[in-house]
């Protein structure tokens, strides 16, 4: 594997999983693999988890970690091909990305949508053209339309809490005051059509993602029909991919409460954090001992070195 | 010891006194203790020595160091219970804290007074919901109401350069243009009630510490009186307690010159630092050779060294 | 050697050079010499390539590195002798200084010219108050009026791509839409004064570096005329020295385009990067065969590894 840019990075699914599992259990166990080598990572955005995980999965092997956040601590970067520069942009990412390959033996980069262009977002030039750019390979730590770290650690998750071979799995959309991009909810739902599970997707009417990301996955525009007999809630709030960016509605009856889990089969609660308290999920629900989302963040940790371990491995 | 939150936690001051200062002599002789340890560095606020010092302090001890600027690269937190978090905050402490826990294996932050509300400040709001829903423990490097860091520096700044068992050591509030806090303050009131010091606070009226701190400590309006054969001279700005976050006056005649130092018992001048030349303090009372500050400043790597020591050999 | 300031510290450099090429083929050769020893990185502007290259370098040697956004997240320094600090500044350099030399081996500082006062940017008033003060060696990461780190880089870069013993080498002038420090082409043209090399620079009328540190060098106003024959073309953007910090003019006839290598014989083109294309330089020209850019940053970590080097044999 040279770049974990989504999951089609995964040659086999089963496989990763079960080997994260097992380095869970011995995250040292691999501590001079990295020795002598860096990583470096690069923000544009805000990160907690992501930033604390990534560099803890690093010195787990025993690598260098170099953090920089590209906003306030580099120059403006310029994607365009033929741009003549004379605006706000003081380097191309020719350069930027060539140049940083020297300096680390693995580039990680966060890199949001701005949910102003869909074209733009959906094109991933941030991410695409660091790894056209870059000699060296890069991971996606939340791209525009992608978080494949997330969708990793989720698969780990259900994996470690699933009591039957094919459990139902629901991704529910929640209200929010603010627009957020559809990146965790895309990559969920295409590792969800890689797992063995009963995958079902509940939202407004409005907030279809993106129809080459859900293909045949049934969508159901009720929530509580959708939650029935779950094993799995996964909640996350994303702006509209049809009417791009907007939020249409924060409509509070889609908040989960503890009635709404009461439909489901004693279901997990899932959600990749931050989370907005009372407003996606109720208190207490998400403080429940079905919500899982402290040990799926614990999981972030595993799946970054599992990614890290198989490119260190690789190159 | 699981947490370093306040000098309660230091069980014997004297053992502690003696094991950092003899520490200070070979720094690197617990460098395998903290091996494959990481602490993470959040700060809330700017900081240049605790950022440092600290940084230094669990190098030595052969830890890794992740810092992380919590405003600005990271989520605003939401501290109250049951809040609808539809406003400002994106993620509740009680995840941030508990989803840290899992990636390091001790915490260290900083988070000043706002200075806007008193109750609210001294309910030490930040500090004890970290300190409630981490696993990990959880060390102060600076809250709204206290410096113990600082504090326990001080107590080996002083037991170094004193040459009487019992010194005078007078606390005097000094001018400044800008409202601060009363942490480092109030957490030298409470070290010097357990150092075997002839203590006494001077202020100009309306400067009064919080009594349940300052309890029988002798308070003197009048700064020259107080500062007769002192053997140490430790100033210090900070705003009203009463008058919450006020400051009242900035009187110039507050500030340290060589002719009030003249009063002393030949006096080490000390200060936290950073402090501002000629309000604070007179240029040539902070060169003098009774000037200890930067000695005090350097001593903050090794009660930082000694509190992270106490936690590893404890965990 | 005790600071790299300028590049008049280097005192040999044939022999720093060799020792450079040589340490790039082995980069890991040393990596014991600065076991526990800890090197902080003071920024008080953006940086990408000094900000990872030095990284890099000091972590090829085994150091410990501390990175420090001191604007941000440090106190507003002062400079100024005998000022009564009651404005803006928290903290003077003084103390900054001698406090960080307490918890570092070694210091690197980044600080731009503020191209406001001539007379303020070369008195050099922030490296030099740090040197002053700091009780270990200091490295300039680019300084008000100097890029010393970028010059022995650049040093490096030629010597590898020099087909004959003394080439002809231009400094040439380019368009930009902002003002720049002349920190870079200052340093450039002290080095070029070293090395053996058919040294000429080219700027329009106006734009006339300082003659302390242009001394004998031709000047030649035409820039076609000063290409001829040239074996590197080192481009950069400065404001004015006399009019101090004027951009004067964006003339876009300066650019250097592939026309006007072909006046060259067949040179190689160096920037110091970063770079603003189609602006200061055509795209066909950084992408051509011709184009070290990429190569020369790379030499960064070696230049800077080598200085590090130095002062830890040194120290």
């Amino acid at each position: 594997m040279n770049n974990y840019f989504s999951i089609e990075d995964i040659d086999s699914l089963p496989d990763w999983v079960s080997e994260a599992i097992e380095m869970k259990k011995t995250p040292m166990s691999n501590k001079t693999l990295g020795v002598d080598k860096t990583i470096g990572l690069l923000f544009f955005n805000p990160s907690l988890r992501t930033r604390l995980s990534t560099q803890k999965a690093a010195l787990n092997l025993g690598m260098n970690v170099i953090v920089m956040n590209f906003t306030g601590e580099g120059w403006s970067l310029e994607y365009g091909d033929g741009t003549v520069m004379d605006q706000g942009s003081s380097e191309h990412v020719k350069e930027a990305a060539q140049v940083v390959s020297q300096y680390c033996d693995v580039l990680a980069i966060r890199a949001f949508a701005k949910l102003e262009n869909r074209e733009d977002d959906y094109s991933e030039k941030v991410l695409k053209s660091f790894i056209q750019y870059a000699s060296i390979p890069v991971i996606n730590m939340e791209s525009a339309t992608g978080h494949p770290l997330q969708a990793l650690t989720d698969a780990i998750t259900i994996t470690e809490h699933k009591k039957i071979d094919k459990p139902k799995v629901v991704l529910s959309w929640a209200p929010h005051p603010k627009a957020l991009p559809q990146a965790v909810a895309n990559s969920f739902v295409e590792m969800m059509q890689r797992m063995d599970a009963n995958f079902v997707i509940t939202h407004p009417v409005g907030f279809e993602l993106a129809s080459q990301i859900t293909k045949e996955v049934p969508i159901d525009y009720n929530q509580e029909n959708a939650l029935k007999d779950a094993d799995f809630v996964y909640v996350k709030n994303w702006s509209a991919y049809e009417d791009y960016g907007k939020t249409l509605t924060d409509d509070p009856s889609w908040k989960i409460s503890q009635e709404k889990m009461n439909l489901t089969n004693d279901a997990k609660f899932m959600h990749c954090l931050p989370v907005r308290r009372n407003v996606v999920v109720d208190d207490d629900v998400i403080d429940s001992e079905n919500s899982i989302v402290i040990e799926q963040a614990n999981n972030r940790t595993y799946a970054a070195q599992l990614v890290l371990k198989k490119i260190l491995q690789n190159n």
